[in-house]
């Protein structure tokens, strides 16, 4: 398999869309803006949800299933919503094809719904006007529910992955008692997207809020976590919203308190979706194509036989057989690529291509020798060793492996990362470097716009963990008490 | 709780809305024909995919996933599936909303859509469409693909779980290199089905063949699974279809054999849904609530404590909660329900409405003795078992009670099946008894007509497993080789 994957130097975007082809991760349809996740994109996927449902479930949460199809009135209910969600959406108007005359099919025009369905972009609207049902007193929370489901949003200009007219995600949406209670649920439910970005999938991010232009429409407060890509692009990977009373008021869901008090439940809503399998890759991959982290690779370890003759091969093969059960008795994901039908200078390059972490090669030599060569993915570093070892080593490099990833893509963000105390040294350092800009900003949506505008980088978060420091914001001079952060973004 | 559950003989349709509802597996939401699977009845949906996945993954299939919106001039390729599906569905004509002069929304005349794009009543046409791409060679051969996702077909009578207009399933798409192998495929898929509704659901399924009449719209072949419900009317649990090479020619699919000719690819298609929870509660559900096999129900075990004051409360938990480890750690889901919101006869019927297969009661004077209570979900039977053996108890029942439903609800098949030899006793049978019915059938569409439309039972299918047995069919004389089963049908 020839890869002639364009260079990450040469043109990013082009590389990027090339590498979610020839790695078989996704494709386009014959359908606008939407997307084919082809298995060994949606392998990847299904590792992340697994990951994620498990520590949703440890913290109490429940998965259920909410329609697809929302009335259009539904989103006029909460009017910050509505202009946020309701505007580029797939709307259902009529419920039956039919022939014409000439045998062509036609919409029924005798078959119009009505009133209008919106195929939903994001289930608040439909789940508030559910909770109304399923909320009377304190006793019935927390409610603390999920899905994991595909959403619609119309996009004019779509990438795979990082923005597709439909795409899958999970959407949490919970209830609290206490305004207390659901803030610290937002900011549980962060946390726990951080850990899995940074644990699973390699990839450090920066936790924060986001200002009052880029907060989610109907939230008091929009938590995020942004990560930095290789082309010092900033992606948005995860959001967590504190939802306030908005629904609750809009849906009109009260709850008697143990008091006998009637009060508005308070909310949130959280989600991250397929989005980050284009995070992922545009963190660790290389102009050989992708990188995988260990702990969401379908397959960590592909064992490759060589031979001339049926002979090697049945000697290879038991031996290869042997080492795949051996690891896989180490709870590994092991693959043996005994197929006839490619030679293994194109399996090399396929698994290559796929981001296997770590790959095992043996011919006839290596039986006699007792070795096999082992080729880690990340640093593509080829070794020869010991057949008694190769359990021992390759579930070391696992944890390895993983940590490298991290750590260097920790680098990077650190190498991509500058404070600017002035405009022009803003503008100067997005233009020659890009990455993440920490500066001063005055707290107000003019000077956001105006930066916006100007330089099209925008505030990706104000950092929850950054350290108080007063300075003067570089557009206007005003007072600042702490550095944001800017980037241009995905 | 009270359960106030209608009676099952007073009116089983009743009985099955409420049981529904009450037991928390759905309800109908605001937009009509839509259900939301609450919490409980998803965690059931939860168990059914697990299962149904490992089996699928462990005989070579890989899940993927295609558009939700398939533009409608794919429907018109393949002749006979438009018919079938193309008719009542949801359409989406519009892709924006906007403001009117008054500020209400409105669809936005300006974004209408060029071509329509339905929502996806089954995914064939976009999938075929997309395996044009995939398939070029024998070595791309077989292609095993599987989905879980949403589907939408327009219902005007719908019924939580058993039809409703939205619903969510599996649909396993495969492409093949010869006939033989694409119906080894189909009769594969139906046997795992099969296996699936006997041994995880505890429900006997007749594996058959639908007639021409009741096949899937596309397929030369249909093979079907058929339970009988509580109520003697059959419901069809799942299907496989043999596609031949209908969707290859439509959408123009072919592969280089192995000598170099091109020839167009063979599929199947096959999928369970949703249904399948209707199905699990009128098989084996009674008047006190659900009941569930302990192979698919979210808790195996629930242990509730009975105490009046703190210091009780306190003894009996530390035992409940040492008995709950010591199950958990056998594998078993256990739940402690030590909510003190509720009191223990709330409970009871609460967790007896849930069909909780094994319940444990403890309180003071269990604790001097050293027992515990133990009633078991399937026959209501009620024991006091020592503390030091309840471990092995309940693992048995486990099994015990899996088995039992089983042979139960075949015992209830069997009693309620009826051959006959003239379609006076046909028409008699149907009336008075209902349940499945083996009769003599000439093969012709005609006389398969005649019976729907007279007594309102169809041919649910043609058994595989029928003896050969030569006869004369109950309407015409005409001469028949076998059996086959009619039912009026869900």
């Amino acid at each position: 398999m020839a890869k002639n994957l364009t260079k990450q130097k040469d043109d990013y975007s082009k590389w990027y869309n090339e590498l979610v082809i020839k790695a078989d991760l996704a494709e386009n349809s014959g359908v606008r803006g939407c997307m084919v996740i082809k298995p060994y994109g949606f392998s990847i996927w299904e590792k992340m949800q697994a990951e994620l449902d498990r520590k949703f479930k440890e913290t109490g949460h429940q998965n259920a299933y909410f329609p697809l199809l929302i009335p259009k009135s539904y989103f006029s209910k909460e009017a910050s919503h509505v202009e946020g969600f309701a505007k580029e959406c797939a709307v259902v108007t009529h419920y039956r094809l039919k022939n014409d005359e000439n045998g062509n099919i036609i919409v029924d025009p005798d078959a119009k719904l009505e009133e209008e369905l919106i195929i939903r972009p994001t289930s608040e609207t439909i789940i508030w006007d559910t909770y109304k049902r399923w909320i009377q007193s304190y006793r019935d929370l927390p409610l603390l529910i999920n899905q994991w489901v595909n959403v619609v949003r119309w996009e004019m200009r779509t990438r795979l992955f990082l923005r597709t007219t439909e795409f899958l995600w999970q959407e949490g949406h919970t209830a609290h008692a206490t305004k207390e209670e659901a803030i610290a649920e937002t900011e549980q439910m962060l946390n726990i997207y951080a850990d899995f970005a940074e644990n699973y999938m390699a990839m450090p991010v920066i936790k924060g809020l986001k200002t009052e232009n880029e907060r989610f429409a109907g939230a008091l407060e929009t938590y995020c976590i942004e990560a930095l890509m290789q082309d010092g692009k900033s992606l948005q990977a995860g959001t967590s919203h504190f939802l306030g009373q908005n629904f609750a008021k809009a849906f009109d869901v009260k709850f008697a308190t143990k008091d006998g008090k009637l009060e508005y439940v308070w909310a949130t809503s959280w989600g991250v979706s397929t989005r980050l399998i284009g995070a992922l890759i545009m963190t660790h991959s290389d102009d050989n194509g992708l990188v995988l982290p260990p702990n969401l690779a379908p397959d960590q370890v592909v064992i490759i036989p060589i031979y001339q003759d049926k002979e090697q091969f049945e000697a290879v093969s038991k031996v290869a057989k042997e080492v795949m059960e051996e690891l896989r008795a180490k709870g590994l994901r092991v693959k043996f690529d005994d197929r006839d039908t490619h030679k293994p200078g194109w399996k090399f390059n396929e698994y290559e291509l796929k981001g296997v972490p770590v790959r095992l090669a043996l011919g006839p030599r290596d039986i006699e020798n007792g070795t096999l060569e082992l080729v880690r993915r990340d640093t593509l570093e080829k070794e020869l060793i010991a057949r008694e070892l190769v359990v021992d080593i390759v579930v070391a490099l696992m944890d390895e492996i993983q940590k490298n990833l991290f750590k260097k893509a920790q680098k990077f963000r650190a190498e991509n990362t500058t404070e600017v105390s002035s405009y022009n040294e803003f503008k100067d350092v997005l233009k020659t470097k890009g990455g993440f800009i920490l500066a001063h900003w005055d707290g107000t949506n003019e000077t956001e716009e105006k930066i916006k505008k100007e330089t099209k980088a925008t505030i990706r978060c104000i950092p929850i963990d950054a350290k108080k420091e007063e300075g003067k914001c570089i557009v206007t001079g005003k007072f600042s008490n702490r550095k944001v952060l800017f980037a241009k973004a995905y």
